[in-house]
């Protein structure tokens, strides 16, 4: 059975870990971390080990899972000429050391320690340096997910770009609207209703055709008092950006 | 039993035409437009009436649901003295001509045709301007949502701001990922577990604490590499806006 190590113990980490203790052809020995056994490591769902564990693994294959600004010196490490794979929507492969086969194994999706994934439904991006190991790293990512794509880091970064609109912005939203909703003492419960239907209708509707509210009714007299109302000079631009982009996309798609 | 009648032809007299033909204890005599019959009256769940007809309604309820801007117009031939709600989050009761006894029924959901509404679990906010209607407009609510709070135009004007961050402003960043897929060739279909994986996190975590992305990381070179990577100096302007406020609201909240 091909074994697996994985680097790191932040919250993708820990979900692919949880993922592949369930593999049939691969075999987890255990994770590392370059910070060492963190506060959370009580939940990891398999063991710890050192860098000399680590650095005597032969025929392993590694994934890095470390944030984006920690992803080379978490990897330089490494035994070399073993395929070294990272999980980041927005590097290279070429970040990892050259020493290494280098790879990329991207889960297009939101990770929080507390929620479970629903990993047969994520959609993974796979690249490698050498072609060779393409099945390798493919028969991998089907431990995770059907829904697979070879890709390159073109397409990865622009793929990477919609997913923080489509979730990091979206989630920033629901930020901003709970604050509003605290600010006259409103639960934000109220608005889960109308967040779910959003949510849900473009999955029949497109979302330009779903499109409803002030700024697609060129309600500008709505649009004005809501500026009013807003006293955060940040979420007034926000709001004035979003309704200008709201007018201007409804005539070019 | 109390009769009603809808002003109105659009998603939001849709609806609630629906709701109403399952009511008990009131009877929805049918519907009236300023427009007349619309190419999409075939689908309207009940009769239409002409303007004779509505002016010839003694005891009956009127729930005017029009653009916002078309209110008082769609109001100003109706009998007076009989109570005459609008559905609008951002209007004041006294739009309506105050030869009625006015106020507001503002359901907090997003309406599209093609899509059915859970009813019962939609918040709705309602408003008389003479406290002996409260009764009546609240009962007429129930038959709509158990889920109902008494307003004020301010309360229901901050809480319009909110629903248009966590719905229209949500949705708007669906279409712009939409058409950052496109411009890639990839399906839509891609990014919708993660949308999904988005709306149902906040279920159980706190926005703020859900938040994940490059801005919340302070990864400024991912930042700067995904403006880079955008054409459109709108949706440029929304990214860094987003990520300034992303950064900014972790420390407030």
């Amino acid at each position: 059975m091909q074994k697996i190590i994985i680097i790191g113990s932040g919250n993708v980490a820990f979900h692919l870990a949880k993922q592949f203790l369930n593999a049939t052809d691969f075999d987890l020995i255990g994770y590392h971390s370059p910070h060492g056994i963190n506060k959370s490591s009580d939940f990891y769902p398999t063991c710890y080990l050192s860098s000399q564990d680590v650095f005597n693994e032969t025929d392993c294959v590694f994934i890095v899972a470390v944030n984006d600004d920690q992803v080379a010196l978490a990897a330089k490490d490494l035994p070399a000429s073993k395929l070294v794979v990272h999980t980041s929507g927005s590097l290279p492969w070429q970040v990892l050391p050259d020493s290494m086969r280098r790879g990329v194994l991207y889960p297009l999706q939101t990770f929080s320690k507390n929620r479970v994934v629903q990993f047969d439904q994520v959609p993974l991006f796979v690249e490698t340096e050498f072609s060779e190991d393409l099945p390798l790293l493919k028969s991998l990512a089907k431990e995770l997910s059907p829904i697979q794509y070879e890709s390159t880091f073109e397409l990865r970064q622009h793929l990477h770009v919609a997913a923080v609109f489509s979730c990091n912005f979206v989630n920033h939203c629901y930020a901003i609207a709970q604050k509003l909703c605290k600010e006259q003492s409103l639960p934000f419960d109220i608005l889960r209703p109308l967040i779910e239907e959003t949510a849900e209708k473009i999955k029949t509707l497109d979302p330009v055709q779903a499109q409803t509210g002030p700024a697609i009714r060129h309600d500008q007299k709505t649009i004005d008092r809501h500026l009013s109302l807003i006293d955060n000079p940040q979420w007034q631009l926000i709001y004035q950006e979003m309704s200008d982009s709201i007018q201007s996309l409804k005539f070019k798609v």
